[in-house]
Parts: structure tokens; sequence; C-alpha cells
């Protein structure tokens, strides 16, 4: 593992590193904020993923999280979106290849040499992590925008036991259903629908719930949210009588201005269930 | 003027506008966040000067400000740091030129007929504000990161009265005495440096000083440091008997996560002068 930089933030520490993964067969990229307590010993993760066209570093330096993290003691990751490299597939689109990942384990060509971004997620970066840092694996929350809102979602209801809690900005809420999800779900995993299954909120929430505190807003004008369908979600939600908040904000949009508004409150949600 | 974006905020609005300048002859943009306290009224408000390279977005979207400048009720201004445009003068280096302005009013050639940012800063952005939003220019204050952070000190000081109060960031401390400054200075004035006395914050510190408090945060870890010479400052306010607080921030470097660690405490002590 390579250390690309560390700067001193809010009393801990916001590291980038660099090293080879397995599952996607590429150098990866993360970003790892480490607050003071980490000096002392192993503190809670909360995973942050990141929407389409980003890596590792944008919701890193735009989302305004560190502050809050530093307050509750949290480490806070940001891994990359996609695989990345010369020989790494990719489309011309915004939305499919480098940067849409969509967090799922690509098992058609061209993608699925590199795009392995579930198991580097879930399986490869947790033990990079625990090998490398001051982080308690114990005590996991997930978060997420956009694209990132859905795999945190998926991510949580698919592995009951390891998040604590989950929240999400403005997520892809029931990709099976939009132009945001048929198109990445048909390139990455094929067109038998069936598949797809595991790769929807929606869908796994109307299946498996989850075993926890779930927390969502969206703004009431991201000019999405056709394509993110927070209806679909709020009505699995209401049907299963998950233990959850929706939020619709009024006013705010799809940016990171919006993320950051109502991280803190992300944040203080997610530090009741670590700390409980 | 043309109103480029406008974005939900912690409460209020981020703001990104163009409009011809008169002092730079060119097309000039700037990020203005108001607070909700704005829909009823001209709210008080603090200008954030960007460092070498910046545009008006970088510090929008990176200092973490709006967040503190809402719970306070303050509007913010992010200004550009140079003219811009295919016929605006140009140099191949990072730090002369656009992105460098340095916060003077060149005279010297080819810089003359663009690169007005005093003027531009302390005259016609004002009257722009106040002309197009709910901002109260009899409360007023003043921060700023590296070369922004020069510029906040220069004008705080060359204008007494303007501004309740100013703050810095890693400000470049003395640039008559460093190579972020002699070279810029003697591009845009001339090498005649007795034209370069308004532009030095420690030169106007033994000669002015400033008629409010003073806050300047630079981090002992910063990588520009020796260019920044905070010494030389810090010894001209101390033998001035100035109002001031300098703090050398342990580990901290020259990053907007430097920048973001401190917003919360900086909002702070403007808002404590502005609703003086």
């Amino acid at each position: 593992m390579e250390t690309l930089s560390e700067n001193a933030c809010f009393g801990g520490t916001q590291g980038v590193y660099s090293h080879a993964s397995q599952s996607c067969a590429c150098d990866m990229t993360f970003g790892l904020f480490l607050p003071r307590e980490a000096s002392d010993g192993p503190v809670p993760v909360l995973w942050y993923l990141s929407g389409l066209t980003c890596t590792h570093e944008n919701a890193m330096v735009k989302a305004g999280a560190q502050a809050w993290a530093a307050e509750h003691g949290i480490a806070l990751v940001f891994p990359d979106t996609s695989p990345r490299g010369d020989d790494v597939a990719d489309d011309e689109a915004y939305d499919l290849g480098k940067g849409a990942g969509f967090y799922v384990n690509a098992t058609q060509d061209p993608w699925a040499p590199h795009y392995q971004m579930w198991t580097y997620i879930t399986e490869e970066l947790p033990k990079v992590l625990d090998h490398g840092f001051a982080v308690d694996l114990s005590r996991q929350a997930i978060t997420g925008h956009s694209m990132g809102g859905h795999g945190a979602l998926t991510m949580a209801m698919a592995l009951p036991g390891r998040f604590k809690s989950v929240s999400a900005f403005a997520p892809i809420s029931h990709p099976t259903a939009s132009e945001w999800g048929r198109k990445q779900l048909t390139a990455y995993l094929g067109a038998d629908e069936s598949k797809w299954i595991g790769h929807d909120a929606t869908l796994l929430m109307q299946e498996n719930g989850f075993d926890g505190p779930v927390l969502i807003d969206t703004g009431t004008q991201d000019q999405f949210i056709d394509l993110l369908n927070p209806e679909a979600l709020a009505q699995a939600i209401a049907s299963r009588r998950q233990q959850a908040t929706l939020r619709m904000q009024p006013g705010y949009d799809h940016s990171y201005f919006f993320v950051s508004t109502f991280m803190e409150e992300h944040m203080a949600f997610h530090a009741d269930a670590l700390y409980a």
C-alpha cells in the first residue's frame, strides 16, 4: 500500500492511499479520515459511497463530513466508484464504465475482468483497512450519495449484521425500473433481470428489510428525482414497517450543497447506532 | 448580471453569478452564499479571498464555510482571484497572471489593462452586491487563504472603517520579502519598491494597524511557511500592541483540510464583530 497524501484535518488525519486490488485487478485509490481517537485505538467506521462520475476524492473534499466524524470519533472511508487504469474497459457515457461501477460484480464482457466493486468494497477493502489502520470493523455503518446511496442500501440489506445503520442522500432507489439502473445492470449483469434483484434497494426492502435504523434524504428539487424514484422505496419501507426516517427536503437539489447541508444529521444518526 | 447557478444550501442559497466588470474589463464570476435570513432583509457580509490558482469556486465547495455562515446568518462572497478571458494576459507559471492577481491594481504592461483586482474587490463588486442582493454593507468582515489572506489583511488595513474584523488562513504575510510577492509585485507594479508598501501586511501593520480584532491561523507543517513568513507579521502585531489572536496550529499544512478545520472558529470570530 502506498500513501499518496496525508493532511491534518479536524484534529485527525485525512489520508489517500493506493493499493493493488485483487478483486478489481488494478490499482485502487481510497480516502480515509481517521479522527484523533484512532491514535488511542480502533474507532468505528462509516463508509461513504460516492455517485456517478466521482472518484474517492469528491466527497472527501466537498461533503464536509470530517467535521462531524471528528466530533463523534468516527473514521470515514471514501472508496473509488470503479476500477481504473488504461486497460480497464470504459464507455463514452458518463453513466457507464469508469466512475460508474454501480457497486456490482460484473459478469459480462468487457466489464467482468475489472468491474468487481461489490467484492472490492464488501470484502477486499475491509481487509485492507483492518490490516493497515486503527478501525474497529465490529462497528461499521454505511452511507452514500445517488449511485452510492444505491450501493449503501443494497450492501446494508444484503449483508445482515455487517452495518449498524444505513443512510443515503438522494439514492437511486429502484434501479431495475430506472434508466439509472437498467442500462448499467444490463451491461454489467446481462439481460436476465432475475440477476438484478440483489442490486435494487426497493426489491431488497420488500424481501429482506434492514435490521437497524435507516435514514434517507432526497431534495424536492432534485433534478434527477424521476430517475431516483424515492416513492418506490418509501412505499416498500412503509409496507414493511421498517424502522426508518425518510425526508423530502424542500428546495434542495442533487448537489454536494445538499449533501453537506444534511451531513451533520447523518453523522449523528450513525454515531447513535455505532456507540449504542 | 447572469445567474450561472443557484443551489439550496444550509437553509439558504449558494449562487454563482457572472457580470461585465468595468475595472477588470472582462466578465467576472463570483460565488455568493445568502443565509435564510437574507429573505427577511439585508444580512452582514464576510468576504473570502482565495489563494493562488483558485477561482471563485474552490473555497465555495471545499472550505465548509456555509454551515457556519448559515448558523450566524452571514452572507459569504467568493470573488475570483484574477481577471479571466482569452484576451487577458497570462503567464506559464501558476503564481503569475490568471489565478494570481495578488489583489493589486497593475500598472505595468501587459497586466495593467485587466489586472485591477484591488478596485474590483474594494469598489466594483460591493456595488454589484449592494444593487443585486440583500446584503448590509455597513457590516462587512474579510478573510482569506494564502494569497487571499494577504488580500484580506492589506484591504482591511488600507480601508479603515470598512471591515469590522479581519482574519486569515496561512496568509502571505510579508510579500515584499518573499518569492511569493517580490515576483508578482515587480510584474504588476514595477521595480520601484516604494509602490509595494500598500500591499504588504507586515508593513501596513507597522504603519497603520487595524481598528478591530485580527485572527490569523497558520499550520506548523505548512509546506510553504518560509514563503508566508508569519514571524514578520507576528512581530509587527506584537510591537504595535495590535488586538489580535495569532495561532500556530500543530501538524496542519496549507490545504483546504486546514482551512475547513478552523473555519467554524473564524466564522464565530467574525460574527462577534459583525453583531457587536
